[in-house]
Order: C-alpha cells, then structure tokens, then sequence
C-alpha cells in the first residue's frame, strides 16, 4: 500500500465565525509535490431519530439559508464547545421538538463532507417519547415546523426531495433495514 | 404551519478557493429580527458504489487533510463546472479505481451539511465492471489505495471507524437492506 499522509508545510487562518472557520494549508503531498487544501472546522453536531411509541418518525421543517429553501430532516445541532454529545442530543431533541426520552440509542456517528470540512455527525435513536411541560426552547434563531410521519410517508419524502439531506436519508434508511430484518 | 423563509439583507464575500468560497449573509428571520448565516458554496459531487461480478464492493483509501487521516470512502469526486452528474460518475470511477461500467444506476442525491454548505453528493450504483487498459488517471494531486472488499468487511470497517462518512455508510448500509429484502 501507498503512503498517503500530506504533511502541513502551512497554515492561512481565512475566517473565524459564529460556527465554522476556514483555513487555507499549503501540504506535502506523498509525491514531495506541494498543493492547497481549503479546510472547514467545524465543532460537529448530532442527530436525533426520534420514534414515537405509535411508531411515528418526529422530523422537523427548517428553512436552511445555505440551500435557500426548507428540507425536512430528524433534529439535529451544533455541539457547543466541550459538550458531551449524547447530552447535546437530550438538549436538541427537547428544544427542537418539546419531546423528552427514556432511551437514547448510539447508532454511527460519519463525518459529512471529508473532502473539505472536518464535521462530524453523531447519530442517536430516541425512543420512549413523552411530551415535556415548559420545554427547553429553541435558539432565537431558530424557527421550525415539527411533524410526525410514518416510515412509507419518510420514503415519499424522500421521493418527492422534501427529505434531502445526508443524515436524515441514512436515518430512514435505517428504519427500513430494521422492519426489512423484523418481517423476516 | 410557519413561514420559515429567510430574506438575504447583505451578502459578504469571504473567500473564493479553488474548490469552495465563503460568504456571510445578513438575515431577515420570520419574526423580523436578524442575524447572520456563514455559508459555503460548493460545486457539488457524485460518489459511486461499484459492485464487481464477484459481488465485491470497489473503496479508495484516501489521506483526508481536513481529517488529518486516512478514511476509506466509495470513489466520489468534485462535479466540474457545467459538467453532468453521471458523466462525472464514470469518469470518477475510471480515474479513481481503473473500472468502467455497463450500467450506472442513480440511487439518490443528498445534501451533505445542510446547516453550513450546498453542497450535494449524487450518489450511482456501478455493475457490470471491467478493468479498461490505459484508464484516465487521478488528478496530479490525488494519491488512493484502491480495496475491493465484501459486504462484511464493510460492515466491520464501519464498527472499526475505518470507513467513517456519510455517503459510505448510506452507500454500505442500501447493500445491507438489499441483501436482506432479498433473503426474504
């Protein structure tokens, strides 16, 4: 097997912001030749899959400014700095949906776009809802719709690209595999 | 249900790289306040799972800078300007591991980091694979170890973290759930 490792020769810091920062390395490939790498960090974030004990999926509705319009994905949120990420995701479930859990399952946990960014996603199963009175609420920035589906109207969504981001395709990918392997 | 959209105020340009640019947008949110989003603009990509005639699963093993690690991954690229989706699948796939195809199938496109970035993945299943003399090769700065492993390998890179990004995962875990509708 090949060495693959570019060792960093140098660092430009470009932008430090509210959420991701981005610098420019300039790297030794394995050839001894240079290139550039342009690099996102990014505190990483979890994901909730939230099954309702009628078997409904909890997605919320989000306007994501990046794509310019809303998807519906399971809730998710940034880790804040030294959080612990299965306390991170009891505080997103509750603020992003008012849902409080018994169980809360470690499924995989994936980084999203190694190419340019270092964000990775934890991903928990929710199970065992209860609503919360005074629920924890969302940042101030913050505006969603929550809605409860099914596993075949998740596949519709899907379909029909309401449902189009990477985490939460996996999610129900998931769901699918599970009643695959139970109806066996 | 609420509005949800999010009116453009002012865009600041922060950066324009050779794979992504930054920009900060000035907000209006749906109670009139706002705030700012830091957004990267990404050309999008395809990612490829290409089964062999043995049911093998074709993986690159490559050093990811914004990892400072190495991660296999399904052979997957950056789309070039204008450039369509599937051809950029085939010529990914001949460049990264040497196979060209009989058929490219899309399973599904994704948003990878709906929260910070458009970028999109759209993901091809590639059969009827056959080694091509003289195929195109990597880009000059791009170095992979090319692995042809079994469903159960990847299932146990996966719980090893080897394998250990979103679109491998959903890529590996489609495998599982066909192989289960099929035992059926």
């Amino acid at each position: 097997m090949n060495r693959l490792e570019e060792k960093t020769i140098k660092t430009e810091k470009i932008f430090d912001g509210r959420v991701i920062s981005l610098q420019v390395e300039e790297v030794e490939l394995p050839n001894g030749k240079t290139s550039k790498r342009e690099i996102i960090k990014h505190p990483g974030a979890v994901a909730i899959l939230p099954i309702t004990n009628e078997g409904k999926i909890v997605m919320v509705e989000q306007y994501r400014k990046a794509l310019e319009r809303t998807i519906v994905e399971i809730p998710a949120g940034k880790l804040e700095r030294g959080e612990n990420p299965k306390n991170c995701a009891l505080r997103e479930l509750e603020e992003e949906t008012g849902y409080i859990c018994e169980n809360l399952d470690w499924l995989i946990s994936f980084y999203t776009s190694p190419g340019f960014a270092d964000e990775v996603v934890h991903l928990y199963v929710a199970t065992g809802l209860s609503k919360k009175e005074n629920a924890a609420s969302l940042d101030e920035d913050e505006f969603v719709n929550l809605l409860e589906i099914t596993l075949p109207e998740a596949k519709q969504y899907i379909e029909e690209q309401k449902i189009y981001d990477a985490k939460t395709a996996y999610a129900v990918q998931y769901l699918e595999l599970k009643e695959s392997m139970k109806n066996k």
